[in-house]
């Protein structure tokens, strides 16, 4: 029966995102693969609040948050995130996830064989929502300030026409970069001039813990859907995110919505308005959050500081980086990690072309201090032990050369 | 910006369903054209309970309910969705409502050109689904007893070769019809001798209210992906259904998922969960819901027995009929109507050629007796008026000719 698959599917490639699902919760494994958020980060009370109240409210077709409701959203979710976006209400389509996001941005732009340009590495789930939609990928480098715009502006100046251009402008997943303003600026000049739509996907924004807030891309041109999420703020489980989209796409957009899933969760949209009102409540909870992160991602730091070449990020939940001294595949490196008892990301996983192989993302999410410290004292083990193992035979000849 | 859309986007027709939802909020309007479940339904209190429990427990990454998920879904609620459906809990996925479910079967199937057959009339929000895949669609007729599976067979034999057929067995959305079990196990029969798949979506079966259950498509072949929902049984706004697919098809359909919103919220699944375990209390919910339902079948059947000429269904939420007398166009009667205060679907919405053009849905679902009656009596009167109006200039010309 195979032979009925579509090409879509027939083609899809097995989940790098859900075997690291897997490997998260095998049982004595010190997890820096996962992109969970810290569940201690939960607004768990003030969310059982918000449950309450949205089961407690009638509208006219009874409770609002068990009844369907518009395609586009919660009209009080909407406002709030639309502000949160610096966007108008009318512009604002609430999501289930990001994830559904991209999903269907791909699907309103994207036909087969259209050119996409992608940071490398780029967010994993993004690449997987586009590669349905069979692009053409075009992979531009970052460093440690992410996006090379210059480098982009070759490429289009020698006739690069991409449809689209996915970033994710802060604390960027998986290497923690933050995009400058002067980048910022300039990525948005390069959409106007070559008319290419600009994806700026911010999941990470609130969870900054030090250092300035960046305007988003969205300021300095029209030609930008900028995605904003509940998961980091709130919680992932809720489903709730958000998107701001230029007029002449958003109708397709809730369209496309519609077909795919009618509406998100209203409960959890309801839940997540009623949260997002109480702004005294979010303020402190960011706070909160934000100290935790800090204090994870400092450790993190601190603990590989021999062992992998990380710039520290002023935000986010991941570390990124080459692992020190020779050349080490980090892909080979895994299983041999996962035995003595850490995962991580082979840098690998984020590139759509060759790269990375020697890079590793490692997630301080949702380990302790002193976790991350035995996580990072593992990850130095496994290293040794594979380039024991990868350098013997060699040792052994080159030993044997020299002593000939 | 426009020419940046995909060719899928830039095709998508304007969404009947959307604009439904609209005339069902105008004020003064009673409306028979929506297809939202009655709010005396939900069981609120207990949704309540649910809700403060899923956000009480604890998992290894904090609350279950709040974290991230597997893309398959919650596993409790999978074995019992797997009961309902008479499948293995690991053929079965959970996905947010069943529009998700049509979207990913329709992506995982259906290639530009694949020939699928609906019935006529058929489901709007499936229609819609399929369509942004690109198929060629095969009508085949239906009488009172739904699908015609003569009619299907005479199109094999003389070549047709759908990759899926899309049908609603029980009480179907429009026409209210039950496929007898001889058509079942004769459509069954058809799917495995000439190798396409059945889409069999069954979300009102639960608001049985009289007659005997009839065994499931899926019971008779395994060339079957089974559709339920908690939107009928619970309440819509989670957004939490299911689905039973074959293991060829299943690592395909989880994989679109994972990239179209990782999983369905873990708070709406864990809430269906604790819901769906309590078998005393769901046995009990179901017949509660069952009285409401028939009483307001009966009544708006009742109340246009001289209007609409309706076979009256055993359960589900609509009555569809064409209308009595001289034949009347009801898409140009639908603006008289809700001009008088009454909503209802025109006929030529649930079919993907030219037909229906003289039948309506009416929804019984969320208006009491005495609305209903009240509805039914608008209609007759727009009738009336449409008829009259439509008339006049033929009856002056008539009377004309007679006189001279």
């Amino acid at each position: 029966m195979e032979h009925l698959l579509s090409r879509r599917a027939a083609g899809a490639s097995s989940s790098v995102i859900r075997d690291l699902l897997r490997l998260v919760d095998r049982p004595g494994v010190l997890s820096l693969a996962g992109g969970l958020p810290a569940p201690e980060g939960f607004p768990v009370d003030r969310i059982r609040l918000a449950a309450e109240r949205a089961l407690a409210g009638g509208g006219r077709y009874g409770v609002t948050a068990l009844q369907y409701g518009p395609t586009e959203g919660d009209d009080e979710l909407r406002d709030l995130a639309a502000a949160r976006l610096g966007a108008p209400a009318h512009d604002v389509l609430i999501t289930t996830g990001s994830q559904q996001g991209l999903d269907l941005v791909a699907r309103a732009l994207v036909d087969p064989g259209d050119v996409v340009v992608v940071e490398a590495p780029s967010y994993l789930g993004a690449l997987q929502a586009l590669r349905a939609c069979e692009p053409v990928f075009a992979e531009v480098g970052t460093d440690e300030c992410g996006l090379r715009t210059d480098v982009l502006e070759d490429l289009l100046v020698a006739g690069l026409r991409p449809k689209l251009l996915y970033t994710v402008p802060n604390f960027q997943n998986p290497s923690g970069a933050t995009l400058p303003l002067e980048r910022r600026r300039h990525l948005a000049a390069l959409a106007d001039r070559f008319g290419f739509l600009i994806v700026e996907d911010d999941p990470y924004g609130v969870l900054r813990f030090r250092g300035e807030h960046v305007a988003s891309i969205r300021t300095f041109s029209d030609r930008v859907v900028t995605l904003g999420t509940a998961s980091k703020l709130l919680a992932p489980g809720l489903r709730v995110a958000w998107l701001a989209a230029p007029e002449w796409l958003f109708g397709s957009l809730v369209r496309l919505k519609q077909a795919a899933d009618l509406h998100t969760s209203s409960l959890a949209q309801r839940i997540a308005a009623d949260v997002l009102a109480d702004h005294d409540f979010l303020a402190a909870h960011v706070r909160r959050v934000g100290a935790i992160y800090r204090e994870r991602c400092d450790a993190l730091a601190a603990a590989v500081v021999d062992t992998v070449d990380v710039v520290v990020p002023d935000g986010g939940m991941f570390l990124w980086g080459r692992v020190c001294g020779d050349a080490i595949d980090t892909t080979e490196l895994l299983p041999r990690a996962v035995e003595l008892g850490v995962a991580f990301v082979p840098g690998a996983a984020f590139h759509v072309g060759d790269g990375g192989h020697e890079s590793v993302r490692l997630s301080f999410s949702t380990l302790t201090p002193a976790e991350l410290a035995e996580a990072a004292s593992r990850l130095a083990a496994a290293i040794d032990l594979t380039r024991r193992e990868t350098v013997v035979p060699g040792s052994l000849l080159s030993a044997g050369h020299l002593g000939s």
